[in-house]
């Protein structure tokens, strides 16, 4: 392994070899998708997902969509992280005020860690699509706090400790429809309450250097920790006459300073080429929510939705991610 | 049974038991797509079609679109409604006023048992969408009635008998496109010429609440008349980032008033989900535009188009479709 | 006097002369406009408007848009035609259906009278726009019929008497927003509450060869009836990259069967030229409404709306209108 | 007086008599616009400004756009708040950030005085419309800070002191174009760099019943203090078939909870009407900016951009305003 | 006078004087618009028009849309260049092919005296807007050639000689509708009849630079050569909320090589301001068509569209222009 | 074999003979899709492609667009026309001009012999796509013209000789996006660099008669020669509410006047069915570029593109497409 990761050692990590003569940087584990639709017990979908190391064993937080398709997002468990138990009733949050309590909609939740909190993040609706954010130390309780950001916005990755002193979030703003643009921001707080700092990150191509990150592009999972930078793991569309392809992509973001781009990939990494990734109530959609990594050997499992209907997972590994930014870079 | 259906018996319905442990309220045959895109002598696609029981077997008007893409309707026969025998040529109508007979393009029928007539409702070409209606009484001869109403409409279809000693029709006025909005009205008529009194029945629900049905809605086949209510299956639609979503679900109308709304699902009953539903000219489409019942076991059969291409059949009853609309309501 | 008018003789028409060496078939009224946008109490503007003789005065029915720009329609009275007294209350609608009273908005008004009885028609919001219907003998008590027709449909105009023993009535079926389409249909009711027998009377040019009518097109004042068939005032509309430009023109419609078009002129009769034509709520606005004439002289007085802001008052003569018709003819 | 303002007495307010008979609350200045488009020496066009007592006599920050159409703010001062001198050269901002301080648009400012300091909030061009904020002391120097939020957001207004210990602003979160929605939403801060306690104050009426604003709305002028809540004057659109229609309209807020509406005005209070409002650069458009209360009178002056074209003056008084709120009530 | 013109002396070029204290390089005649709306017979307006100096006088090709608002060009005589006499009927054009002597509609018509030849060229209807050829020595006698090049294009201006041995052409490639985008493109060909060697010229602006032709630009009169290179004077657009605003920029192209700009101007130099201008059937346009220049003194007169309404005259000198070229950059 | 064709025999044509029963004139390769969309070392995928005999077997041009989407065409030889090695890396071209040799992007290649030369003509990126031009002799050495036309075009097809000795092109002018129009035209050409004499050949059927062609249609192979005329191989599309469909046409154009159109077929020939044309990164698309003929037995081998992603084969015989085109003619 060439590049430290700084992290945990995760020795269940979810893991498949990576198949022979294979040249992408990442490849699917053969018996996707993991979750099939209807596993939840109401569920229409069950897609873009988060998932941590929890007590040993696995623990995650799931957008299912229902049969009347009302978003909203729900516990779940595993022993293994390839196989889920999902709550039949979503996530009710505890908190001080009953204007943020009341849920409008939620989806795309990411969980991160911090300290000894799990918190999680996600597309809150309130009058339009906004940052939603409370922790839990159990996943049983869980405790609102206010919205990170005024509407509209979606897509908000919290890292996973403080810089610089300040808690740091990755996001997407955009429109209050099927937003047509979106670059990634950086912001930071003293309290996870107020926020500010806002820098610009990264932004679309719009021409034929990078078409497939050419509409909108909006952070994935929790950044991962390297001595070499930030590995960010983040989707990017592009707009053909028969719709939006969600794709997967991968920079590297400044240790201290993240909104400095160091290397960002100009190929993707994983596009929808599988039947379930094409075809579904969403065709030619990639998602990723998350990733587990094992800071010991530099393994890491992504979990990404697929055609907004089922839940997959894909295999790379730390060093394979740098090198595949660093070996085909786009320029700013 | 604990619902009565107000119709005939039904016997040679066609019919395959519910499959264990299967949670929802419909369930396909099992040698879908019934009806092949190619199974007719000039045709594109079979989709959208309306069958009848007509003298111990079966009887049908089906939209089979040409391989120039031109739509029209056709005549076809059955012994056991699922192997269907569709003619070359289209319906051809008489009547009395050339201005009415004059074809622009037809398509989406359904057909309605009153008294001793089956009549024919369609979407048809005048200046734009509006409501064809026509009758016959062997499936030989056609003759034509005045336009139901002024363009813009799509999905007229008639109640199977005069309600307050009037005929009513249930349709969704629309514009001249890919109309993107869409509720469901009420008309009557003293003869089947002019038409009033039209009400509004339901619309869509654009928030969170019950999205799949948040663009546009409208009426699939014939009402069921049961003690409890006409029970109402429809088209629901949902605009996502990649195109429309067509999906069913059923409602229960007062049955003198039905501009009138008792129950409705807030839940889908059935979804574009198996492949030839997902895949096809228009993907993600299930389309209702028939059922036949048998009063005496509350066995209903639903025929729908796939994705615009294929034609499908479905099973039900009425007592699971009633308690699925009390159990899942819908408040207005 | 050319062309016989099947009309009542009316002396106390407003007129003025028509200015020496103009070439064009309308001219305005000297001190246009005749309403200013804020003559009645809470408005905004005044403007798509109706009247018509009443015991030797006149009376008339107005669009008024509130200073919340909710629009209504108003009673008012006249002992010229010229100067109006408007009432500060909207009209209130008796009647049999409180489903039908309900309002939701209501514009454009037209007056036709059909033997002793006035009966307004207009733009009435029910689950979109529609045609709303009402009667009054004094211009006091008004009583509210069925909506004429589903959504969605404006401009609704009745002929002034009954045609092969029907009501008839012009409109202009449409959509939910600022519909970029609109043909006018002929429609018949036995009785004012149903209606059938819909008729395509005429469309738009799309071409280079009336550009002014290419968008959309609706009819205006109610029909007058002479020898050589129906005088039909009407708006016409283009689609520049500014904005849509509403301008007035003349057709002649059979007598018998007002569904065909005997003359159409190819030119506009008025076109927004002056200031408080082309400035106002929405800039380039002619919008005719209403007309009396006088059957001894031929004489006829147009109201039309102004830049949806104020109301114009402009004249022609029977003869001149046919002859322009038949001079400048559209060939179908 | 009724109605006690909590400001500072302003002896030299520019003022005007109220027409007599005039029925509106706000009265235009007879010799409109106050600030011809061209008054700077390099200007195109001199409307949406921000002015402030300042030493006895006045100084403002004025959107001027250049003559390539370029848009940035100016300085001005004047003694008598009509006639003003405007600087040749834009604002140059000082601060510590490099990456704040690079300039892409600037336009549309707000001047709040809290304690010594002159804070200047504007819509500051940062990969998409935000919000821009700093100070001065003597209108010569310029501090600036962090941008408040993440894009896509205007109009961002401060409130003239800390409320609940924290800095307080309105904005209207928006998109990236010509936006066809927004609400007004609250926010605070504990320090004006990190920003949080989002809440929704007011949004549009997309019925009938108050169209004037059912497109979208945004904070004008800087609110003023009363005893019975803060006096909030405010912009509000509605999309015509030729375009946006700009009015100005008034609510009153709660003084400690600013977030809760206590009266909305159903009518506009202002609307394009004169010539040089509905003719320039953006037809139809009156857009508040700012506005000069004397507290010992009551009196306002209002500034307001014209057409996107010139600056106007109005005049109305605080009883007037609340008046008006309170007797044309929008129930939420 | 600084810059050499190389072209005939004009000594009776319309002309008056710059207005004291005026800094602009533009200057509007005092009696605008020379040519009203309907000084020609059938015309509706009569604007984006074309004049040469004629036999010591001057001729003109006029676009005059008729009362059906049908689009063509017509010949026109003056003795001053201010009145002018307008031709009833259209020009008639004779040539070989009959599939390109079809009409179905001509606009913005441009004049280019090369050699004995007075040649126009148009946008010409032909499947679509592309550039029409044609040629006359009397205007009387016009013969049209095949047009230059493949839909979709407008505002084809051909140079007044060869350059490099070919004919040499400006246009703007468009679509079939309201372009919402267009750059200046070079092409040239050996006989007027084969058109190559299409090089970019320059494009538009997106951002705050120059934003008066971040929409669309197009070249507008004859270029003039002049020692330092050839001065276009050409049309520029923004897209605001309420529609398009044409203005009128210029620059700087290289002799030899005219795809090569040498100075472009960040400021436009006349926009609509004037009544005449901005109110009319399409709002704020000036759009210059034509330029009659005097080599002896440098002085040029524009003749411009207003409001694509009626004909407006404006002065300026090559050296004020070529010096504000010089003074405003636009940097590439 | 009844119809004659001008072209060299080609015996070692790829071929499969028709399946009994089939009704259809064009069938597709058993083992379709013949190049998968990794084949070669950097693509996404490979799919609207050119091939040509050469030397005993076979070359061809191929559009790969890489993982970061980037469009571009790239050499490949064959034995036996279906199995394929293509080069890793795209065309580098030589030529004259460093403006046009400057690469934005290239697709969708053509390639035509005459004479000795083997001319590529593709859609090449200039401020816009339009048509690029290069010839070889060996596959090896390109050498690149200059562009045949301004922007916007896509789909220049050369015609395998000179036709009355000019250089002759099929294209289909655009725009700058995804297209919604698009007629087909010809053009000629002295010596490949200037071009004219346009003609329109043939346009969309925007009603029901042949509506899978009713949006925009596009040359696809190189025309093939027989007695009877050109014949076309096509492609049109429909536009769905739920995006595009691409399907092959066929037509028959005159031998010396290639822009009279002799036969057109109503029907389409070939059509998304199979699930390599449903599926993929542009969803429900088949797009011809390529065929080749065997003059001996007029057998047919059709390259097409599948889903934007892979390329497919399919046959069919002269004898066969000229029979259908007759026999299911569109009236023009």
């Amino acid at each position: 392994m060439k590049n430290k990761v700084i992290a945990d050692t995760l020795k269940n990590i979810p893991w498949q070899k990576k198949p022979k003569n294979l040249k992408d940087p990442v490849w699917r584990y053969q018996d996707n998708p993991i979750i099939k639709r209807d596993e939840q017990k109401f569920s229409n979908s069950i897609f873009n997902s988060a998932v941590v190391p929890y007590q040993d064993k696995f623990a995650g937080v799931f957008r299912c969509d229902s049969k009347s398709i009302s978003m909203d997002i729900f516990v779940g468990f595993s022993d293994d992280g390839i196989n889920w138990e999902i709550e039949s009733d979503p996530i009710e949050f505890k908190g001080a005020e009953p204007e943020i309590l009341k849920r409008e909609y939620r989806y795309d939740p990411r969980v991160t860690k911090i300290g000894d909190k799990y918190y999680i993040s996600w597309c809150n609706g309130y009058h339009g699509p906004t940052i939603g954010l409370a922790y839990t130390t159990d996943f049983k309780e869980f405790y609102q706090l206010e919205n990170a950001f005024l509407p509209f916005n979606r897509n908000g990755v919290l890292f996973p400790r403080k810089i610089n002193g300040k808690y740091a979030m990755l996001s997407r703003p955009s429109d209050n429809g099927h937003t047509p643009f979106g670059d990634i921001f950086y912001s930071q707080s003293p309290d996870l309450e107020y926020w500010g700092h806002h820098r610009h990150v990264m932004g679309t191509y719009p021409g034929d250097k990078s078409a497939w990150q050419s509409t909108k592009i909006g952070p994935g999972p929790v950044p991962i920790e390297t001595e070499i930078g930030w590995l960010l793991i983040y989707h990017g569309v592009i707009n053909t006459c028969n719709g939006f392809v969600y794709r997967m992509g991968v920079a590297i973001l400044d240790r201290e300073q993240p909104w400095q781009v160091k290397y960002r990939s100009k190929n993707y990494i994983l596009a929808p080429q599988k039947l379930y990734e094409c075809v579904g109530d969403v065709p030619n959609v990639v998602f990723p929510c998350a990733s587990l990594v094992d800071a010991a050997t530099g393994r890491i499992a992504i979990y990404y939705g697929c055609a907004d209907t089922v839940t997959g997972l894909a295999f790379t590994t730390v060093d394979q991610l740098i090198a595949y930014a660093q070996e085909n870079p786009l320029e700013a």
